[in-house]
């Protein structure tokens, strides 16, 4: 099963892992039906039209004809076969090692705002460990009154909250700073996912070990992973941070910090620190090498940006988009996605033609803070070449800018934080790829 | 791993599956720790305690000094080893056959209100059939002026909208009737799962078909299973239904109707029609198999009550709740879940003393119309037996009944729309029961 079925006729899906050369051949064998939305939509094959003049049900599907699986053939369930394609992937060459790697999230295949579990991307310095969640402990120290070491049933003990956020990579489209037309919006923006998270108020924690408010600005937080991850965490956030252990309803999956984990909802990724340890109040930031030696932002110049803890606002168009091919002239529904970490997204616009004229688009309702929104937005395409693009203003009315005047500031060095509105190009052919316009 | 970690300290869970009088065995070996939020949380042994006098951290544990498993171990995820006790489950002699049978959602282990896609319960009645979707075909005929066959191609092209609902067997709760105390929350209230759904408004494909809105009253819904399920859904509820395709941001589930099923919100599941057809639009109810035979309410006196649609308001207490175990005095957040399909949860009262007295818990918030709501309310167990209950109010101002109200009403012949309040006994030694209080 080679092919992709999550929306599997209005647009040809790219095949797995390919490069964007190799991702248009055999197009041509598809028909291309001249289908529109307002003009009606044909019935499939005409023994069915006729099957449907005598009033009959078409011919009873194989699958009607005999008994399916058993109940419980899965206890704990799994996708389709047919969506055997829909999985997370590694950008090959992109890292040196298994364990110091990032595999990508599949948005183009992706529905709303939640992320599966199975897909969310996933990013690890040494790896995945396996915690034994009843030998697990969290310790918290320095300029509190009771330091603490806490087990699971400690902390599940607390009362406990649920919120939806997404949690971004700082690096998510860290490869478009050199100008390299990445494929797919799995590799392009597939650092990022949203979930219902479950767990503490840190503040609660916090208060629990008698935290001396008027010393301690700052908080280390260290992973129990062999690279012993370490970040630094203003207390100035400490109101919106949360000590998880739920992701979707369930407990945490083991590559997304299982059985603990921090979550600072709007900041990069990396600050999140998964398989949670310890907490260590301080007065200054710690400087760790997570935090000097990577995580900094080359700017022109030279001089590097640290501590850029917030992911700005953001946005993409996730259908059409890169790798796909338009079969049909007609309508076609654009979808995206928009977040930002300084809260709720007001507004989406959209362009076909490249940023000249913007039409605002539809936002799922609710709309959460720091969570991702999915945007539609209605298009009848004509069979001319398109440039698609997406901007979001967020609540505090900053607007997601382009590429130029993101690199007038930032330049073309760096890795982390590039939050430039995307350009998808679609030729006459109905194909789409990756091009930057730096308007 | 017999024990099932998702809570792990708090409360001592139900070993899987066994009956209610073998969940006891071997509790007395469990030390009752004195703890109580409020008084601070002791550190867990002398040694870490005396690490912390050092102010170094504890020993660093094994997973901390190797590297873990690679990215992409598995590139579809799946839960820690550690959660293997977390899954649906069969309630042994309940059904004849396992094609048509029902397997429960392990509510006591959930958090927040998105029930993960792989613990879904599932409920069949020819068992699960493997759907090829590029083959798969919605027919729509009947009082309409344009019949049509749709391909998935076809419905994945119209605008899309992603809505929270959530989907509850007509007959959860069911074996309370007759008063059987089910050990268990995911026996007594585990056929309900909540999830971010996906797909086309069914107005648009009626619109698209050009229904007669004149005659056209009743809509028959019918799967490509083995049993060729089939339900009357009611124009008057056509605004609220979706034709869904994408269930927690991916396709649908096998067991969930992949690739195409009927999401109508706040109506008992079996009328959402899983692996979905055929749609035909008629002026009276169509009596089926489904709809006269299984699927009434036998009331007092020997009527039957048909078209029972509507999920009246319900809540049931998850944590703690019946087989599990508290093993501390102390602070203990009760937490639950609360739905109605009637629209939005308005307020959740907790007793915990069997209805005498009632405390408003919390809720999380956004609260969806038709979703489940999670409640939470704090109690401090003084060690006395106690009786635990939730009462939900929805936005009509409907109030959720005790067992005594609906009896009076409906008799205890029914299998069918049990929302009565649920009782949990605590005894003195920490036990969690199932208890029915006629109040």
């Amino acid at each position: 099963m080679a092919e992709n079925t999550a929306r599997p006729g209005r647009i040809r899906p790219a095949p797995e892992g390919l490069p964007h050369s190799a991702n248009m051949a055999g197009r041509r064998v598809f028909l291309r039906r001249a289908l529109a939305l307002g003009g009606g939509l044909a019935a499939s094959t005409a023994s069915r039209a006729e099957d449907l003049s005598r009033n009959l049900p078409p011919n009873v599907p194989e699958w009607q004809t005999t008994l399916g699986a058993p109940i419980l053939a899965e206890p704990y369930g799994v996708p389709s076969k047919y969506e055997a394609n829909v999985r997370r992937r590694e950008s090959p060459g992109l890292t040196r090692t298994p364990q110091s790697s990032v595999a990508f999230t599949p948005l183009q295949n992706l529905f709303g705002i939640i992320t599966p579990s199975g897909l969310h991307f996933e990013r690890h310095h040494a790896g995945v460990p396996l915690i034994d969640p009843h030998q697990h402990r969290l310790m918290v120290h320095g300029m509190v009154a009771r330091p603490r070491i806490f087990t699971m049933d400690d902390l599940t003990r607390f009362p406990s909250v649920s919120r939806i956020h997404f949690i971004e990579c700082g690096a998510n489209t860290g490869m478009e700073w050199g100008n390299v037309a990445v494929p797919t919006v799995q590799y392009t923006h597939g650092m990022i996912g949203c979930s219902e998270w479950t767990g503490v108020p840190l503040s609660l924690v916090l208060d629990e070990c008698g935290v001396d408010r008027k010393r301690a600005k700052f908080i280390l937080a260290e992973g129990a992973d062999g690279a012993a991850l370490t970040r630094t965490i203003p207390m100035a956030m400490q109101d919106d941070v949360l000590v998880v252990y739920g992701q979707n309803g369930e407990m945490l999956r083991p590559e997304q910090g299982y059985p603990l984990r921090l979550l600072v909802p709007g900041v990069q990724g990396v600050s999140s620190v998964k398989w949670l340890r310890r907490l260590k109040l301080g007065d200054v930031p710690w400087n760790t090498r997570e935090e000097s030696l990577h995580y900094v932002d080359l700017l022109p110049g030279g001089v590097q940006r640290q501590y850029t803890w917030i992911q700005e606002a953001k946005s993409v168009i996730t259908s059409p988009s890169g790798g796909q091919v338009i079969l049909d002239r007609g309508y076609h529904e654009i979808s995206g996605l928009a977040w930002s970490g300084r809260g709720r997204v007001r507004r989406v616009d959209v362009s076909t033609d490249g940023g000249r004229n913007w039409r605002t688009a539809r936002l799922q309702e609710p709309v959460h803070r720091k969570a991702l929104t999915r945007f539609g937005c209605d298009w009848t395409w004509d069979g001319a070449p398109a440039l698609l693009q997406s901007r979001v203003i967020d609540e505090t009315g900053y607007v997601q800018p382009t590429y130029r005047e993101l690199r007038a500031v930032r330049g073309t060095r760096s890795i982390y934080h590039n939050n430039a509105i995307q350009t998808w190009a679609v030729d006459a052919s109905g194909e789409v790829s990756n091009v930057q316009i730096a308007t």
